[in-house]
């Protein structure tokens, strides 16, 4: 069990969103109120992708390579609350498109390589939830990940075969349909190996483009996830942050809990369901398994 | 702040206190109900002492030197609670005296010469509490560490410079009046510094043949501290408890909350006061700060 | 590259044969001679048994179950030589039956579970060498494994991947045949992926009564490894040791590169050849890859 | 022992200097050639100041405050080697002014609080050397460090006590004399204690704007310390490094030991002298401790 945060919007300075709000992420590593775990200690991440036209003039921040380039990861063992390079990061990097997480495990090897983001080429891929059982199924899934990428996987989390296997199933052509695959597949997997509710998840992918934040388990019974409302609103509800005056309206974050308890600036996102950014016509897109 | 226990009696297997019990201190790492700071996962540490015979026989585990000799001390930063390596040395070590300590960092840096118990000699000490606004108090604590014991300390912790205090004071001689020596100067250079309450504190120190546990504040507040009842109300309380059948009369464990939430199983010490073990003709006497 | 060094015969202290001697196993790790690498630092493990006595007795230190029960296991990433903690334990730490290694990667993750030794119930295992070309055919090595012990995978490395293929092909009934068929079907995968030479090792694995120690490559070219000589000829050679008086004439050490340079103290392994410990019949005995 | 490395000039990824060339700080991290160790594990650090026009304008890398503002610091223990996320910060990183310290620690605690550089506000300084018997004249030397900076030292080093006791002495307005004035002192206290050659150094130290290094030892044997040739030369030496081509002229390297070994391209400071950048009219000023 874990708690995340990723951005998509105007450019801003890490801490501002990390630190700043009340009942922050880094808040929520150490009280989180609505998590299965309150302490989400073992381990944490961030990934950033660098601004799009700094990469171009190479006068920026590095990151190299077209578009947006491969994003930067920064993970570490141990909690974020008292992780000074985690804050010096946070207080240097400017970004318009980041994830952080900090992880809560359930018995799993506490290692970088089991923290998240986990990163792949261009992608960004995070995760709260669970494969039920994973010890009983991870064969079964490992052998269903292209064998080009088997030796990619580092880890022994449920959440990096499950990225594995949306690269496999075709993320870089189409993510709602590579993610709907990867489902399908751990619900398959699972049912063969009689477990009634084989997947929980909510997930976060990116590009470097757009960001797709996906919540959905097998039960009906997910994860908490939440967007938060335009920054207009935003603005209204949280005169305090001054970096929300900065930012434009296809600015926002998703998030495991609300950051603060405003009413108004968090709207949940519906079970079965995926939402993507900078939005496009809907706020939320219908969101089910597929054979894979 | 940060939660810890000590044991005296009849050797156990570290595991059976710190894993096995509800709400053990392994639990209150992540979950403390009492203290200021429901995690502490800011380090941790364990010392214990050999059995007195296996030293002699030389044929046990080793620990050398005369009496019990020098402790062994095992500390690490990040959380106990998912610490494989404290878990295999909780399995192997069987003491008749031991510490534990889980700290929550209040902004000191997360190290080990910052985690308890600390160490001198045949000395074991940790601490939980503080001195009130210790970063305007610490040059002058510092000089009046005896000049020989300077260099000794490491970390940047008030625990560590207390504990050379009481060194400096004679803990070889007297144990209490060392204590109370110590929190006297603390008192003293707080008051010249304008500090209205300079010292919070529960302590535990250890010769190997005894244990000393205080409970002090300037306020008169402490932080809380327990002490276990007799073995044989112990084992009516807590009959799955399989360790408790073997142990003496004299077995008692002093810890900052109590472990599991049954009543009669756990002793309040008093404001101000202090206790020996093996308990001497009173279960506890009273402690006040001394002039240094 | 790593170095090892594995012990068995009469209970030392670990610090006597880990730190004490010139050229010992903790300066190989930062000056080794004959490692293809010079440095040993990105971790390090140490596995040791309980004394069957103490065990039986349950008087002693803990490790419990039959026999000499499971083994303890203390790992760590960073150092060997300036880890405070690998130094307690190995002054505290009595055993006639243990392991050390030091690692060096080669681009595998620094954590944990990639350091050795590796456990699995009663066995313990250690490995220095490498699968040639192992990212290309860890997935087919993986899928030999027994589908039941897969999971039990928590590690990137090749080692433990050989040592859950020897658990799977018998190391229960038959452990040079069960290491005969784990080196006959990397050499298969091997040479089916087009790898010309697929296997370099020299292993230690123990059940905690025997030890057994391999030296194999499929070039012929093979790390170094070295038996120590008899003891009573070790103590001609090395006065200053105290703890050689005491031991009996099955001890024996089996190392990656002799401590210290002595003529006469250390025998080399011949090539494809493996040593039993106590001592059968025979120094040592040929090794040779079977079909799985 | 350590090794160093403080670049001042054209704003570069820090990747092009740390990791690109033949012999970069992070080989020396694993195999120094000059240094009194060939292995330099026991952490390392980063520190970097912002461009300026970049925190002028605030769009973009963070950093904030008035000119270059307050440095960013990156520390962390275990080897340089095989740390994942200092890839990454090089490779996202570019700046006009910054330092790199790879650590060996002589018995001093492996922790991020003795990794340099250190900083307080807006100055780095790190440190290659030794102030001898250093525990022995630790008290007087923290006792001469300004009150108000006593509790800024958090970890164990003379390099830390040599940066506050130069903060003490007037770092903010005349950096070589507050040098000097440090230096005088430890020699003073040294002798008091009757160490014959009180201190060993070479020391980075900036405030954003310019870069201080200096060579001095006692015994006038000083560790090495050499900058580099004007970027014309090395771009004739180094046609492969890329990132020379964009260099200005006052760009300038300063390392404990040469970066590859062509001749011409690295010069040798002399014994008891200092280098400033951007270079003043001299390559190098002679430099003698002062009476503190």
């Amino acid at each position: 069990m874990c708690r995340w945060l990723a951005y998509s919007g105007t450019p801003v300075l890490l801490d501002d969103v990390l630190y700043r709000p009340a009942h922050s992420l880094i808040d929520q590593s150490r009280h989180s109120k609505l998590g299965v775990e309150t302490t989400n200690g073992d381990g944490f991440g961030l990934g950033w992708y660098g601004s799009r036209n700094e990469a171009a003039s190479g006068s920026g921040t590095g990151s190299g390579g077209g578009g947006r380039g491969e994003p930067s990861v920064f993970r570490d063992i141990g909690p974020a609350w008292s992780n000074r390079n985690l804050r010096e990061i946070a207080s240097y990097v400017r970004s318009p498109l980041f994830f952080a997480h900090v992880r809560a495990s359930t018995g799993t090897a506490v290692q970088e390589t089991n923290c998240h983001p986990f990163r792949h080429g261009r992608w960004l891929w995070m995760h709260n939830g669970a494969v039920t059982d994973f010890h009983r199924l991870r064969r079964d899934l490992c052998l269903a990940v292209d064998p080009a990428l088997f030796s990619a996987i580092e880890g022994s989390t449920d959440s990096e075969v499950m990225f594995y296997l949306a690269v496999t199933f075709g993320l870089d052509q189409d993510v709602p349909g590579a993610v709907a695959r990867m489902a399908g597949l751990v619900e398959r997997v699972g049912k063969e190996h009689g477990v009634e509710h084989p997947l929980q998840m909510t997930v976060a992918v990116s590009d470097g483009d757009r960001l797709w934040c996906f919540r959905y388990s097998s039960q009906g019974r997910s994860r908490s996830l939440f967007h938060s409302a335009r920054p207009e609103r935003l603005r209204e509800l949280h005169p305090d942050l001054a970096f929300l005056r900065g930012v434009d309206d296809a600015t926002r974050l998703v998030v495991s809990e609300p950051l603060g308890d405003l009413p108004g600036a968090w709207h949940e996102l519906p079970e079965g369901s995926y939402t993507v950014s900078p939005a496009d016509d809907a706020d939320h897109h219908p969101f089910w398994p597929e054979p894979a």
